[in-house]
């Protein structure tokens, strides 16, 4: 068998797959006697010096090579933007070629539309890289859907974020530094927003919880918080209880009801997910007959990435796929946050007396019984239970009066 | 479509997978509008009253008329022991059926002709139960492997001992105690033995380690010890030092050599293997490419073990597979625990002041820098880093010298 692939994007991940398949790095394409080979690779600068050993004739500039290449008979597409990703995953599965990606943020925003395409042209449309990195959570979330229904998502998704919370709490880092930090080694971008602020995440989510609760929920329905405002004195403080701080996502579906929500919480030391360090993920699901699983593993990097990558390539080699519904499209209601209560640390900076005060007056709108500290102009209060969205008003409310402040819910 | 089943054994996991399919409790039965049926159960006793509600008529006593049954293109055998069930699964393929199974005893001894039976009639010989209940890894494991060398495999592989130390270990009751307990609850059988001692993990280990290293690996050439000797003072003293007492398996490759052990290992509080409780399993596999990735979930009970046996069913229907070669068969050394090696904890009875210089001259022959403290007739050693043979050579000693003992290694 002869198998030509036509690759988009030729960055971290792209190499990572380039050395698998055509360097015979995976043990698949070292052991067969079949012809799988990448043939052509869609670059911005073909000129441009490569540490990665290609040969020069196989890059191509323009995606219409590719396309209209009829020997080429799957794409994978490891360019990270909207556009012109989106338009290419179409036309490619419209001139019946199979797509495997791990774009997320083409995923989550158009997968009804990509589903439909791969379905109408009978041609695999893969994306096991979108999520988690190297955790096969997207094919064994469709073999647990085959049986159970799945009540429950809840994991760490970013490996910046879990890298940045690990490093403050292990050596004592500010935040800021802490980023500039993973910034240098490569594991944060440039323009840190994606990660810090919960778009990346709540991407991940909205793919994971769209294909468990079969209803394409889209991620600027997501309630997300990020964790800019938390800093060394928050972690130790948090450390001190005996807790961890961790950024997590967490769905729940709920009589035809679905709750999302992307935030950082602080959980008990001897929970699993207190223990995922580094760029590690970890996800858990839960469905009505196989109970909880969970899956932990790289979320990010090279290797981790390509080996999902070139997974969906191997299922598309071995298996005669027919495409089938995915999204059952039960029409669901967006329960947003109002599922989610807890007690709630509250970190405040007060520069005044008068502060304090107001401060005190506004929480016991919400709660009374309060565990109340204050030292070195710092007050740091735990709440007893709040309903999310009363945490959240309270925050803002403190905010409105230019508190600076960081704030998260305790899981129990 | 219509597919008919035979089942074999309708014991807790048996009237699970009944459940599940006949009684349309797993999603793809409910909605599919194939007609899928399990049309006759292989039981002992046909006569015998029943909770789950299944027609009298499709009870059969004699194998032969599953076997015989022309419609029946699907055997599940839920049974536990070692024959008939060897012979049923080989005489189902060589009628051109495929066989399903949870029995870990006959698929650790004779996977390599149960593999080979397989391929030579073209059926599928599919094990996901076998292994970790309802944790898809021998699935993920198989697609791991398409690309990656499997370097390590470490983990909790038996929900039994999981829940007695666990037990032991947050209510501060003995061993005896605890097993009776989880005996009174079904969680252990009338003769523990198979769990307590060893024989249930090193099977499980077996199979993923033969699957991962692609060489048939018995049972009985694994080194085991199980933790009949734990007690509620050594699980008391573990804590205190900050550490857990867990029952695990291990295996490594390196260098065309295995390595294998099943033992009581102490481990830091913030592992993720020590928050691993009751009945629940976890299972780390490395692969030279993707890293390290872990798997958590129940690893026994009705519901989680059906739904593994079901999943090997749904991958019959929606795969076209062609059985491949599984066990590559490269010769591999068995190096036993040779290189296993770290500091151990050594709790001995003490019953005259003649013991403890003996005690004391017998591990200064091993070890010098000793942790060494006596309180109450019990004299507890930490040991500096010995190496797993010496430390089992020394226990032996103390043994024949009829010194009662529980010792474990301390994994840093």
């Amino acid at each position: 068998m002869t198998l030509k692939i036509g690759l988009l994007g030729l960055g971290t991940v792209g190499s990572g797959v380039y050395e698998i398949i055509n360097q015979k790095k995976g043990c698949y394409f070292s052991n067969t006697e079949e012809d799988i080979m990448i043939s052509k690779v869609l670059v911005k600068d073909a000129l441009k010096s490569r540490t990665l050993k290609i040969p020069p004739e196989i890059l191509v500039t323009d995606f219409q090579e590719i396309l209209n290449d009829e020997e080429i008979q799957i794409i994978i597409c490891v360019m990270g933007g909207m556009e012109p990703e989106y338009t290419y995953m179409l036309q490619a599965m419209e001139k019946g070629k199979h797509v495997i990606t791990a774009n997320k943020a083409v995923v989550s925003e158009h997968m009804d539309v990509l589903f439909k395409t791969s379905k109408k042209n009978n041609v695999n449309f893969l994306f096991e890289a979108s999520v988690g990195g190297g955790i096969p959570i997207i094919t064994t979330l469709q073999q647990v859907l085959k049986i159970n229904q799945i009540t429950e998502i809840k994991g760490i998704l970013n490996g910046t974020t879990n890298y940045i919370l690990t490093k403050m709490s292990q050596e004592g880092l500010e935040f800021e530094d802490t980023l500039k930090k993973a910034q240098q080694l490569g594991f944060a971008e440039a323009d840190p927003s994606a990660d810090i602020d919960g778009f990346d995440v709540s991407r991940k989510l909205s793919i994971l919880s769209s294909l468990a609760f079969g209803y394409h929920i889209k991620e600027n329905t997501i309630y997300k918080r990020g964790i800019r405002e938390v800093t060394k004195l928050d972690m130790d403080y948090i450390d001190q209880m005996g807790y961890v701080l961790k950024y997590l996502a967490h769905a729940i579906l709920k009589d035809g009801t679905y709750y999302q929500t992307v935030e950082p919480i602080i959980l008990s030391k001897n929970h699993m997910i207190s223990n995922v360090n580094e760029e590690f993920n970890l996800i858990s699901i839960t469905g009505n007959i196989i109970g909880e699983l969970q899956f932990y593993g790289k979320g990010a990097g090279k290797n981790a990435t390509a080996n999902a990558v070139v997974g969906d390539l191997l299922y598309i080699i071995n298996n005669h796929f027919v495409p089938q519904e995915i999204l059952l499209n039960h029409p669901l209601q967006n329960g947003n946050i109002s599922t989610f209560n807890g007690r709630y640390y509250f970190r405040m900076d007060v520069k005044k007396q008068e502060e304090f005060e107001k401060i005190l007056n506004l929480i016991s709108n919400y709660s009374n019984q309060n565990k109340i500290e204050y030292s070195n102009k710092k007050l740091f209060i735990i709440t007893e239970t709040l309903r999310a969205n009363d945490a959240n008003t309270l925050a803002k409310k403190l905010q409105s009066h230019n508190i600076h402040l960081f704030y998260a819910r305790i899981d129990s």
